[in-house]
């Protein structure tokens, strides 16, 4: 264990200006882009731009030998922020633990783009990998925070469209409820060193663009039916206001049958995993992820 | 995924002959004796026979190069029945995936002798094995079904005799609650190919002999105290009507700041990591137990 260092992240988030007044949408971009770049990328990844759908994608390839897998990979950013760039540091370490290439997804973003623009460059991004001959039994999803909801919204929407289900789903503090009505959300208020009620209700309103967010693509935890699902992984922290979120899919998927994984590990923030090399849980929980992935993803045997 | 697999599983276990009449403890000693051992030990170990505290001990081991590093374990069979020899599968892949050395305790059984006489033993072997100079950041608690129990009130027992805590904690699909007030005790009755609240109430009986469930050492799930708990992996299936005495532990452990594992496998039954071999997910159950003890058990770290 390293109470040490869990403690020292936590007074790192802390630690930081605070801006007097709501940032614009551009200083929110620009901030979270900063803040990732200061995140560690492995050696021995090769990134390459492509297309993917109609999207714009970062292929993150291990620059040694590769095993064959896809993780099709969503960025986090509450769909305001965020780019392939700014998850690198995820896709990069779950491509040197596992030797399967990544394509990281640049989704549309709010609020020139709502809900559900995200889900539909998502869904266009699989079925793009589907038609070209991707075997969806050599497919995962993975993703962070908003990007972590998007690899349940989009096997959701996948399902409803009549594609086939991916092999495994990976959410790292994934965000599943847009009525943010998760008890953590009080009872972690102040302990989450990232976010507040009142921040995630001013993104969530510039995605939602005053749409309900009762509905199965926005609040999975509350009302996603997760029938069919493959087998799932949630990380979570317990210094989140989003863990209820993990805990409340985690049991939904239970009740629908669904092989599921909710790992919780204590004092570390929202997507701690990006903390690599600086915090010891970070590497665990990389590691364990990837283990999952390897043992869903085989191509050949949907 | 192996749904072909899960369904054998669960049909072979329904075809097993019912008794008319409950069956004599000694009865269900032989006849768990006889289940167990068709169950598949690995090639690659090497046990003897030792003794531990008071009681007792199988002394697993890789036959090959080991790392450093010990396995507490405690076998399932409701504290009535079972032994070192009928969890040897378990310990013996445990053993073989870790490079660990595993001791597997012959704790005191019920009827002869009832609670607390088994958690006494264990927190005897546990202090055995601390007087004799072994780190406790280099030993886990592992175990199954009513060991699995044992894991968590034998670190409860522990912390309560001012010992340290071990480096983590392994439970498959433990036994934590002598109150059966989980909600699966309902909705798996009949879908757990195993259980019924009939046959738990009486081999419960035996093990309390009139003592009250209510007791943090009989239903930890209830009204533990985890503060200050090792890492926890709780592996369970979705057919026990044992399920919720695990997403209970790891809800009071979430809220105790413990890191907690809660791994589910849906339609697979109690302890379903014994079918390694012919249950892809009981190999891939146990791999994961194996990352997850070798993640926390470090000597010289504590």
């Amino acid at each position: 264990m390293s109470r040490a260092q869990r403690a020292k992240i936590d007074a790192m988030l802390r630690d930081q200006p605070q801006p007097e007044s709501p940032p614009s949408v551009e200083q929110m971009r620009a901030g979270f882009a900063t803040m990732m770049a200061a995140m560690t990328v492995p050696d021995g990844i090769e990134t390459t731009e492509t297309v993917l759908g109609s999207r714009r994608a970062l292929l993150v390839e291990p620059a040694g030998r590769s095993r064959a897998g896809t993780i099709l990979y969503f960025h986090g950013g509450s769909y305001i922020v965020g780019s392939p760039e700014t998850a690198l540091s995820l896709t990069g370490n779950l491509v040197t633990r596992t030797g399967f290439r990544a394509l990281s997804l640049d989704y549309r973003l709010a609020p020139e783009h709502p809900f559900p623009a995200a889900i539909d460059d998502a869904v266009a991004a699989y079925r793009a990998l589907l038609d070209a001959g991707v075997d969806p039994a050599s497919i995962a999803f993975a993703g962070d925070s908003a990007g972590g909801g998007l690899t349940v919204t989009t096997c959701l929407s996948a399902r409803a469209a009549g594609l086939p289900a991916p092999a495994a789903i990976v959410a790292f503090s994934p965000g599943l409820d847009g009525t943010r009505t998760g008890e953590s959300m009080d009872t972690k208020a102040g302990i989450d060193p990232f976010f507040t009620r009142e921040g995630l209700q001013r993104t969530g309103a510039m995605y939602l663009a005053g749409q309900d967010p009762r509905h199965e693509l926005v609040s999975p935890a509350q009302i996603g039916d997760l029938a069919g699902f493959p087998p799932m992984l949630l990380q979570v922290g317990t210094n989140e206001i989003l863990l209820d979120d993990s805990t409340r899919m985690a049991a939904r998927a239970r009740e629908a049958g669904v092989d599921v994984i909710l790992d919780v590990t204590a004092d570390v923030p929202h997507v701690f995993q990006a903390f690599t090399g600086i915090l010891d849980e970070a590497d665990h929980a990389l590691d364990r992820a990837a283990l999952f992935l390897t043992q869903h993803v085989h191509p050949g045997e949907s």
